[in-house]
């Protein structure tokens, strides 16, 4: 009788309703019927990313999208400028070095947000930076990063993009991709969107669609004017994921159905309760100056070892929280608040949390957070 | 009250149990319990492929495996040798251009086999072949070509491999990969292994890996040598398509419960009924001399348009077969019987073509084809 309770920043919980989606006879994909959920599906996406691009659906994780960004846009012997800074934002640079792509790097201490000054600053040093890779919400750290400002900054060059890993970002916090003048979104499934992993989501603005023309890196599986071309007709390239696609569309019908406000605001309001609780405990954030709504990074305090607590917590309460990443390992650890949760979930983790805290010996008063938590989830309706 | 009867090579039909799967409560992939489902998917993996390397598991279609099979064994300006004769032969040519690989292909004519000896003879005309790129079964054709002559040919030249695209061939004909010798073997989810698309597999060899291990071509997502050190670990370079791994590993135990020897046989059973019922009919195969048994590539007879024989068995009678591929379309039209199909898909199957045939104006004695069906298959038990 045990019930579990995933509280990771991806995978995210699943609704039934798109679960039972993918329980459904499979279908052939190159028919009317299966056509017709595609144009479904790219409309729901449209709206997701807030723009007028098509967003291409590429049966891959999150990195494959990410990968695809850089394939696609790039040539060798280009440079690019990788905002690190976390465990995603240095996959960027990853991927860069890979394609032969030269990397200028800069360094953010985990945990804090760039300085978009830093950018610009860059950008003028080295006219050459063909594209500027950076992270939204970087999920290593609970991290956001000013995109919105870093967009008005690189949208000055006019042969220079924007690349913007999304993926625990898109669905969460307000990003128009055309109002703000993003080149290229990405994100995963697995996260706000309450899927399965499986799916990786690209879009490209048409300046960055101009600079795929140019890319001469080489690419198969993940070339997007092939991917773009045959979805325009409701198609893929490739053999699509059909079963997820067809519960992408219910879990897209959900988030229109809320609103893409109502959304981005239950989001903020778990995100304000969740770190009230967590300060109200004592405990201290890893990012309190520039933190994402996804998710809530903690440093755990002197004498709590976090893989006890998070032993304890999935042993003994059936909650499973994210550990850290990196050099972070072991000394914080990351509550979610993205995709299909609510108020008792941020009350589950933090009355979880308590639990275990006490059990470890921390000095606390139980309920304490929840209390603050309440305070917080009670004004918003 | 349609009942829907999905008679395609690719995706096949899913078993219930096998659906219900994904429709479980997702779980997070970085905990023990992910870790011991993983660990029985290897294991069903290796027993499937017939070898004793690591059969990775790629979140993408089949084609995202091969894309992985040429970036991750060749380096840029190094020849390759492909086996074209169908839509599949073709892709691989595809691939090893778009990653600047230098292709001599060997064009079959569509519906043939290729004949072993003229591999033989470009082996030795060009010493510097560093990969022969060949296709089991032949999904646009309905084609088996030699693998196992062909693998004698390979192995006596130490420095080249040869990859094997299996997609509808493992799971489906005896392909022992170790004992053949086969360097490189793909597969895909939506085949033998009666799974929704969304997963590809790739098995290297020894002598495969060594080649590996100088490959300079760019590849970050699909890097092969990094998801084999993570999948050690039961786990995956990043986030697997986890719903879809899990339903793996129920398909996979239905497979192992079978067999293997019987799995073959009920292929090959189907594939003979399918063949002999066909040609009762007074229908030319494409493929007669060396067929795959997973599908029948049937040539459409005079005055039968194969868009209306499609639209007929679909709309009339739920019944969904495919057309032809490349040059091949609006001339042949295909039955699979590949994956979780048995006796009565076979019967479906012509018992819907008679009928739709007799609709269409072809002569023929309503039932015959059945009748001969039915002969072959009281034969099996």
């Amino acid at each position: 009788m045990n019930k579990n309770y995933l509280l990771t920043p991806g995978p995210t919980p699943v609704p039934a309703s798109v679960s039972l989606e993918m329980a459904k006879p499979i279908i052939h994909h190159r028919t009317v019927g299966y056509e017709k959920i595609y144009a479904e599906v790219r409309d729901g996406l449209k709206y997701l990313f807030q723009t007028k691009e098509e967003v291409l659906i590429l049966s891959s994780s999150g990195t494959g999208a990410m990968d695809a960004a850089v394939a696609n846009t790039l040539s060798a012997g280009d440079t690019a400028l990788v905002i690190a800074g976390g465990k995603f934002g240095e996959r960027w640079g990853e991927i860069c070095k890979a394609y032969n792509v030269n990397v200028i790097s800069i360094d953010v201490k985990w945990g804090k947000a760039v300085n978009p000054d830093d950018i610009a600053r860059s950008l003028q040093d080295n006219p050459d930076i063909k594209a500027v890779f950076t992270t939204f919400s970087e999920t290593s750290t609970g991290v956001r990063h000013d995109i919105k400002t870093i967009a008005d900054i690189v949208s000055k060059h006019k042969n220079t993009i924007l690349v913007v890993d999304g993926i625990t970002a898109v669905g969460v916090m307000e990003m128009p991709m055309d109002k703000w003048g993003l080149d290229v979104v990405v994100t995963g499934s697995q996260k706000a969107l309450m899927m399965p992993p499986g799916l990786g989501l690209i879009a490209l603005s048409q300046k960055a669609w101009k600079m795929a023309e140019q890319s001469n890196l080489p690419k198969y599986y993940l070339n997007l004017q092939k991917e773009k071309k045959c979805q325009s007709k409701n198609q893929s390239a490739y053999t699509p994921a059909i079963s997820l696609i067809i519960a992408l569309r219910e879990a897209l019908r959900m988030i229109k159905q809320d609103g893409l406000a109502q959304v981005f605001n239950r989001h903020t309001k778990l995100a304000k309760a969740t770190r009230a609780a967590v300060s109200a405990l004592g405990l201290r954030l890893l990012a309190p100056e520039s933190p994402s709504e996804a998710l809530t990074a903690v440093i755990s305090p002197n004498g709590v070892d976090v893989s006890l607590l998070r032993g304890i917590l999935s042993k003994k309460y059936g909650v499973t929280i994210a550990g850290g990443q990196g050099h972070l390992k072991g000394k914080i650890f990351r509550l979610a608040h993205i995709g299909y949760m609510n108020t008792f979930d941020v009350i589950i983790a933090i009355s979880a949390l308590e639990m275990t805290l006490k059990e470890l010996g921390y000095p606390l008063e139980l309920g304490a957070g929840v209390r603050v938590a309440e305070e917080i989830l009670i004004q918003y309706s």
